[in-house]
C-alpha cells in the first residue's frame, strides 16, 4: 500500500517548497529592513535554534542604581520573531528595584509575575491612574503607547516576564528621553514646567549635554 | 436611446444600495464603540456636513499660562473620520507659546506651519534628539508614540495644522500624566527620580493629589 | 503660581475627555462583537481590576489523561486584553503531561518555561520539524496557525506562560476537531488515511459520533 | 480506555466555549455595523448555511444594454464572509457584453474566466494601462483601488468568477458617479474636461440630474 | 485648444511617476523578502504579462491516491499577487477524489464549485463541524487557518476554483505534517493519541522517518 | 549621586541601541521596495533633515489650464514619512483653478481651506453626492478609494493642504487614466459610452494615442 500512496507526496511537494514563506520570517540582521521588520533569512538556513532563545533564563544585573534590569528578547536579540506579531523581555527587581517610567510606542504589555509583589501602573490619554500591587501569578496588560512603571513592592527579589504584541515594541524610558541626550535645559524646561535646577541635576546624572 | 440604456441602472442598483457600507462609517457617538472605532451612523442618514468640520476655523483660547491652544478634530469631535484612518487637529501659538511634551499613543502626525516660526523636536527609542526650527510651510514627520513638543520660536502668533494617521490618535501630555491626577508622590519620585519639592510643586500647580 | 497655572488644566480638559477612546477597549461580554473584537465598556466604569487578571495564579487541575491543564487569559476570560492584541495562558504539566498537537488560527505564540524541562515543537507549511528540548527560562517561538505541541520531558512538573499576538487566538486541538463531535467517521477516514477502526477508537474516547 | 481518556474533554471543554469568537463573525445585518464590518450573530446559531452561499449558481440578467450582469457575493449578501477579508462576485457576458469602468476602493480582485474569451484592463497611478485578452482558464488580477473593466471579446456568451481582498469592496461604477446623480452638469464638465453635450446626453441615459 | 491643455500633463506628471509605488508590488523573486511580502519588481520593468497567470487553465495531474490535485497561483507562482491581498489554486478530481484535511495558516478561503459535486467542510475552534454538499455554482467561505477538506461527492469530475485572502496563504496538509518528515513516531502517539502500528503505517507509506 | 546612577545608563544602553528599528523608517529610495514601503536607511545616518520638507514652502506653478497644481509631500519626496501610515500635499488654485476628479487608490485624505473659497465633493459607491463650498479654516476628509475633486469656488487665490492616510497614497486623475496613455478609443468608448468624437478630441488634448 506504501507504494500505492507515494504519488500524494510528488503532488504536493512542489507546494511545500513555494508556499512555506511567510509561515515565518526569521531576521536576517545583515540585510535590509523595511516598515514592517527585518528580511527574511532563506528558509533552508532556518533551524530550531532560530525560534528559541535562551538569554531570559539568567537575571540581568541588578547591581545598579535602580535595583533592576530588564532583559530584551526583541527581534534584534531574537531574530525569530520578527513578523509574528510578539516578543518578550525579563525584568529583574532587586528589593527597592524599579523599572523608571517609560512606554512602548509600537505595542501593548502583558506581564506576569513569576516572583514576589510588584506595583505597576499606567496612565492613560484620560489622565487617569491604573495602578495595583500585583502578587505571585497575577498578570496585567498596558496598553500600547501609555507611560507605565513597575516597581519591587515586597521585601524579596521579583521577577517577571513581559510580552508585548510586536517584534519590535520600542522602548522609551522618560528620564533618557529627557536628561540623557543634548535636548537644550531650557526646552527641557519649557515643555515640562520642571525648575532648572532640577533639570540640570539629572542631566548630570544620565549623561545629558545642553 | 435613454429608454435602451435605463436597464443598466436597474442591473447595478441592487449593488449600489448595498455595497457601500465600508466605503465610510461615520460615527454614531451613541452607539456600542470596538477596537476599530465607532459604531457607523446608517448611511441613509449621512449628509456632506457629515464629512465637513468647521471647528477648527477659529482660534484655541490661548489666553493661559502655556500660551497655546489645540483644538482636536478626532473622531470623537469629527465623526466623519471614524473608520478613515485620519484625523486633525490645529494649534495656536501665542509669543512664548508652547504645547507641552506629549505623545499620541495610536497615531504618527505631520506638521505645516501656517504662520510664524515653531522649534519642534521629538526624542526616539534611542534617545536621540530630533528638533528644529521650522518656517512658515515647512512640514515635520512626529513617529507614532514618541515624546514630542512645539514651542514658538518667533516674535509673532504662530499657526499650524497636523494631521494623524488614526481617527482616535490619543494624546498623553506629560505633565498631566504625571503631575494631574492621583498618582501618588512617592511613586512618581521613585519612577522619574524628581525630587519630592519639584514633585509637589508641579501636583499643586495641576491639581493633582496624593 | 498654582493659580496662574491652572487655566492650562480647563485648555486641554475637553481633550482628556473626548480621546481616550481606544487607548483601550475592556470588553463589554454583554454587548454586540465584531470582527475586531468586542464591543468596548464605557470608559467611566473601567476600573484597574478590568487590566489585572489572577485567573492564571493557581495551577489548572492535571489530573487527567494528559496530565496537564492549559488555563486561558483570552479576552473571554480577561476582558482588558480585548482590542490590544495580546493574551496569556498558562500551562502546567504533571510528569508524562503533554498538550497535544494543535494551533492556533489567529494568533503566533511566545512560550517561556517557568520551571521543569518542555519539549515542544512545531510543523512548518513546508512540512519541516521544529522540535527542542527547552530549560527552565528558556523562551520558544510558534509561528501563527501552524500545528504544535508541547511535553513535560522531565521528572519533575513543569510550569510555562505562553503570551499570543491576540486577544483572540484560537485554540483547535487535533484530537477534539477530528474525534471529538459528529464529523462522519468515513469522511474522517478518507481525508485521513487514518484507518476505520483507530477513528472509532478515538471517537468512542472522546465522545464523537457519527 | 475510553473511560479514563474523558477527562481530556472536561478540562478543554470550557475553552471551546469561549474561545471561539473569533474564527468567524457571520454578519448579523440588523445589528450595529463599524468600521471592521459587522456585528457577529451569537455562534450558537450560525449553521453551515451561514456558510455557503446559492446566490452565483446561476446566471445575472444579461439582458440589457451592456449585455452583462454583475452578481455580488459581498457581506451584505453573504453574511458569512464578514470578517474574513474575502468575497466573491459572477460576471455574465452575452456577445458585446461589457463591464464598464469602474473601481473597487476596498479591494484588489482576482479574475478567473471560467467560458468564453474576455478582454480586461486596468490604469496604474502612472497612467500606465495593463491590457489584455484572457482566454478560459486564465486568470488576473486588479490591485485595490485602480480604475479597469471587462469586455466579451469573444463570440460565445463568457462567464468569470472574481474574488476580492475585503467582504466589502465597494464598487464604483464611473459612469453611475458621474452621470448617474445630482452632480451638477457644471462641476462635472469643469472636473472632467468633458462636453456639455456630452455630460447631459449620459445623463439623460442615467437618470442624472442637475 | 490641444495646445493650451498641454500643460496639465507637466504639471502632473512628476507625481505619475513617484507615486505609483504602492498601487502594486510584482515580487522579484530573488531580491530579500520581508514580512510583508517579497521585494517589488521596478515600475518600468513590469509589464501586463505579470498581472496574468494562466497555469490554472489546465487540469493537475488526478492520477494518484488521492485522484485530486492542487495547483497553487500563490506569490510564489504568480508574483502580480504578491502584496494585494489575495491569490488563488484549482481543485481537480477524479471520481472519488479527495483534498485530505488541511489548514492555511495564513488566509480565509471561498471555494466556488465549476462542474460536479464535492461535499466540503471545516472544523472552528469550538470543535463544532460545518459540513455541506455543494452544487456546481455553490460557494463556501472557510475561515483562516482552521482544519477544512473537499471530496468528491458526485459521479463525475469534478472542478472548484478557491481564492485565499493572502498571496502567501501557506498550506499544512495534515498526514504529510505528521507523517511525512522526521518528527519521531512516540512524539506523535503522545500528542496525537494514535496507536504506534497507525503512524508506523502512515509513516511508511508518506515518507516518514523517525 | 551622578556618580551613582550612572550605572542606571549601562544597563539599558543595549536597550537603546537595539529596539529603536521600527520607531521610524526614512526610506532609502536606492533600496529595495516591498508591498510595506521602502527599505529604512540605517538608523545612525538619519537626521532630523529626514523628518523635515520644505518643497510644500513654495505655491505649485498654477499658469497653466488648470490653473491649480498639486504639490505633493509623498514616500517618494519626503522620505520620512515611509511606514508612518501619513503624507501630505498642498493645493494651490489661480481663480478658477480645478483639481481635476482623481481618486487615490491606498488612502483617505484630510483638507484644509488655508485661504479662499473651495468648492469640494466626492461620490460613494453607492452613486451619491457629497458637495460643499467650504470657507476658510474648514476641513473635509474624503473617503478611501472615492471619486473625488477641488475647484476654487471665489474670486481669489485658495490654498489647502491635504493629508493621506498612508505614504503612498496613489493619485489616478480620471481624464489621465482614460486619454493620457495607449487606451484604444473603441474600449474607452465601450467601458464609458462616451462619443467617438469626445474621447478622440481628450485624447488629442492629452496625448493619447491609439
Amino acid at each position: 500500500m506504501a507504494k500505492m500512496l507515494l504519488p500524494i507526496f510528488f503532488i504536493f511537494s512542489f507546494l511545500f517548497s513555494s508556499s512555506n514563506a511567510l509561515d515565518f520570517c526569521v531576521a536576517d540582521l545583515t540585510a535590509p529592513q523595511g516598515p514592517a521588520g527585518y528580511s527574511c533569512k532563506k528558509p533552508e538556513v532556518v533551524t530550531t535554534d532560530d525560534f528559541v532563545f535562551s538569554g531570559l533564563a539568567t537575571a540581568g544585573n541588578i547591581s545598579n542604581l535602580i535595583k533592576a534590569a530588564v532583559t530584551p528578547a526583541f527581534d534584534a536579540q531574537f531574530p525569530g520573531v520578527n513578523g509574528l506579531g510578539i516578543s518578550m523581555a525579563r525584568l529583574d527587581f532587586a528589593v527597592g528595584g524599579v523599572v523608571p517610567m517609560h512606554t512602548h510606542p509600537g505595542a501593548s504589555e502583558i506581564l506576569v509575575i513569576i516572583k514576589g509583589t510588584i506595583s505597576a501602573g499606567f496612565v492613560s490619554s484620560a489622565n487617569k491612574v491604573y495602578f495595583k500591587t500585583l502578587k505571585t501569578g497575577d498578570i496585567m496588560v498596558f496598553p500600547k503607547g501609555l507611560l507605565h512603571f513597575q516597581i519591587n513592592a515586597g521585601q524579596t527579589q521579583a521577577l517577571a516576564y513581559v510580552s508585548f504584541s510586536s517584534p519590535s515594541p520600542g522602548l522609551q524610558i522618560l528620564d533618557f528621553a529627557l536628561f540623557g541626550n543634548d535636548l537644550p535645559s531650557d526646552i527641557i524646561e519649557e515643555t515640562t514646567f520642571l525648575d532648572d535646577a532640577q533639570v540640570k541635576k539629572l542631566k548630570g546624572v544620565l549623561g545629558g549635554t545642553g
